[in-house]
């Protein structure tokens, strides 16, 4: 066999133990949320047909879609010589790819399956998904994605649900957000009343960026997308509102007089009434400049951005009304949010907000003095694990500093020294790696001291 | 859009929540178990390199890897005219494939990462793998692997931990099973003493159908193997080797007079001594047939069958001494075993062997009478999932029929009526679903019924 040097695809990575063990605590405080509030997982294959995610990402999406070559004679296969075109050959010899998202498997699951299921339809799902994207930093070709969506109702409680378990997440991880709202109806209104309708992608994809660009760039912005003066003046008073949550709303119910604009209206005002009520622990903003890139959602939006760091919303969603439309199931509505464990991990990395805990690791290890002492440890590293600590037994008689350092590498926080004296005693000597004090004692009190 | 009418590929699989929540029972368990005994997970990217992957399986496995087309103009980057030859043309327009194992990923990690890592290296590993296989009934395109490995010593103490391990898995998951266990020195030496080390392969393939096609059949295969007849005379008192672990062991002395067989039968002496001293509550066996597909074991191996169900191994492993050499570390012994979470979960299906508390659902549905109501339930239901109870609120006012079969069909065991009766009298209205009956309490008394 050739030696191959040992690397890994750009724009993917390996994960450590101590990685791994802190994104276990990021996914599990998420997981333990989104049960207490009636979810259940659902898992989907990683590869899905293409006819299932080709077109639904939009054209730079269907470029960024990972496509499996098919199996055996894929040239034979290929029903037609290759076309030289890149894009039409593949289809040629790729019928999957992989998931882009969960947004569209979930939608593609409920269609599927549902005459099995009971609606209002509520899961979670936490798998990664594959992007074709340029690496760079903090963006990945294989990411994981926690999603959570109610499908079947149009309920505004179900809104509130999303922003209590966001409330309820961050809370439990110590990270301070602020969650931003806004309605599509609302931008579809702000569009309406400066009549131009036609625009409101322009005008969405413009007011994003005010932060950014600041509101001349923005106007300039618009006049180049076709907008008139008299239109863009008609919209200043918007990208200017400030105030409260109720201050915003009332200033827009004398702008945005149209039907959709006082339904959008109507949906934040209570919705902000529902929080209030409930005192959810939680910075709520309704925000006008909130748009988010997918053109799906038709009524609420949510994007939660952290406080004490920079870095870009670190979870998102929303509601949209015909998602199940393009799989022929129409008239479903569903709204849902996606937390990327990613940026999340990123954020409490940079504030060092993991517990000391979150290092889940052995908390005693049995030094192996050699054949002659190795079982009387083994029986105490059974009676130790019976009793709920994990442990284990240097596998080898090597030197004692080598055992030793082993224990301190990997950060176990008792040593057991059993040797001949603590046999012919049925004693334990404990060593104290963090104290660096030793003792002899019994298993009881051993079990005792670890657990304490 | 055109409609798409939804389908996965086949050989994949989605999973349900009843089916999600039972694996997870599964993946909980034997986690639970590698962590006490001092293991942690790594992750791997689902793609790794063609050259990690290839070469590693043998022809048979190389056909069967999915391979990833190249993104973007795939066709101008393969540096020639397209083969006609639809394997070397997949190498021209694929550099990336999904895994295929666990091990291989494992011995490219170790490598890639050895001087962050702390020997000797306990990892355990969850992830799906992916194969082409043809899909039948047992056999998926996507499957779980639970591997456990440890890297870096040649102590038989961890194929002993390996040996508590599955003893505790089993327990746990309450799964009757047979552990067997054999040795690749011991094959090998079996070839020795019949003078044919170059057919060890020939003979373990054929002892291996022992079972299956006799003794008389596996015979004429030797022979057509070219063994022979003295060969095939001098392997019958192997193939007929009875009694139990010590007896074999002590028939064997005398037959494998090798010092590689001399070695395998010291390895499997001393390994049983471990056993019987711990009293290891598990059904162990010396099975000189087992022999396993993998060539690269060079010590133990290990097979698990379930016993009161007819399916094939549910976990299997073993002792590598090289798997690293492959990715240019040489002098790094392996052993470990893999745990096959699907026959696991076919197992456990057949013999309805899932505690019905496996079915985590929400345990408190609030009614939903109207926008009166509302704000009195959504208090309740705040102060339930405080007190730690999975609960929800059903998020129309529709009509109590529905609203109670939606209780049914998700197997909710309480549903809380709160009208204005019991808003006025601050109280709830708590509905058993499986006794039917139904009485008003406080907060307080609620939630401990529903606790208990």
């Amino acid at each position: 066999m050739n030696v191959t040097k040992p690397s890994i695809p750009k724009g993917t990575r390996d994960f450590s133990q101590l990685e791994m063990t802190r994104r276990n605590y990021i996914f599990d405080t998420i997981r333990g949320v989104f049960q207490r509030h009636g979810f259940l997982p659902i898992e989907t294959p990683a590869m899905e047909n293409l006819s299932t995610l080709l077109g639904k990402y939009g054209d730079e999406g269907d470029k960024l879609l990972f496509k499996i070559l098919n199996s055996g004679d894929f040239l034979s296969g290929a029903n037609a010589p290759l076309s030289p075109n890149s894009d039409k050959a593949s289809l040629q010899i790729c019928e999957k790819g992989l998931r882009y998202d969960l947004t569209v498997p979930f939608a593609r699951y409920v269609v599927q399956h549902q005459a099995e299921l009971t609606f209002p339809f509520k899961r979670y799902q936490i798998q990664p998904v594959w992007r074709a994207d340029r690496p760079q930093k903090g963006r990945y070709r294989e990411f994981y994605q926690c999603d959570i969506d109610i499908c079947g109702s149009n309920s505004l409680l179900n809104e509130l649900e999303l922003i209590q378990i966001v409330a309820e997440v961050y809370k439990k991880l110590n990270i301070n957000v602020k969650l931003l709202i806004n309605n599509r109806k609302v931008l579809a209104a702000i569009a309406e009343a400066i009549d131009a309708p036609d625009h409101i992608v322009d005008i969405t994809v413009a007011i994003d960026k005010l932060d950014k660009i600041g509101i001349e760039n923005v106007n300039a912005e618009l006049a180049s997308d076709g907008l008139s003066q008299a239109q863009i003046d008609k919209l200043q008073p918007i990208l200017n509102l400030e105030g409260s949550r109720v201050e915003k709303i009332a200033a827009l119910r004398n702008i945005l007089t149209t039907e959709t604009g006082q339904k959008g209206l109507d949906e934040l005002e209570t919705l902000f009434r529902y929080v209030d009520s409930l005192n959810i622990d939680l910075n709520i903003e309704f925000d006008i400049r909130l748009a988010r890139g997918l053109n799906y959602y038709t009524g609420a939006i949510f994007e939660v951005k952290a406080l004490d760091v920079q870095i870009g919303s670190i979870t998102g969603g929303g509601r949209y009304d015909n998602l199940t439309g393009i799989f022929g199931l129409d008239g479903m509505s569903g709204v849902g949010i996606s937390f990327g464990a990613d940026r999340i991990y990123d954020v409490m990395t940079q504030l060092d907000l993991f517990p000391s805990d979150a290092v889940a690791t052995t908390r005693l290890l049995f030094a192996n003095f050699g054949a002659d002492d190795e079982l009387y440890s083994l029986q105490l590293l059974a009676a130790v694990r019976e009793a709920g600590i994990s442990a284990e037994i240097y596998p080898d008689a090597a030197k004692m500093k080598k055992q030793m350092q082993y224990a301190d590498k990997k950060g176990i926080p008792f040593v057991a020294l059993c040797g001949e004296n603590e046999r012919n005693a049925q004693t334990i000597t404990l060593k104290d790696m963090v104290k660096g004090e030793q003792m002899t004692v019994s298993l009881a009190e051993a079990i005792a001291m670890i657990k304490a």
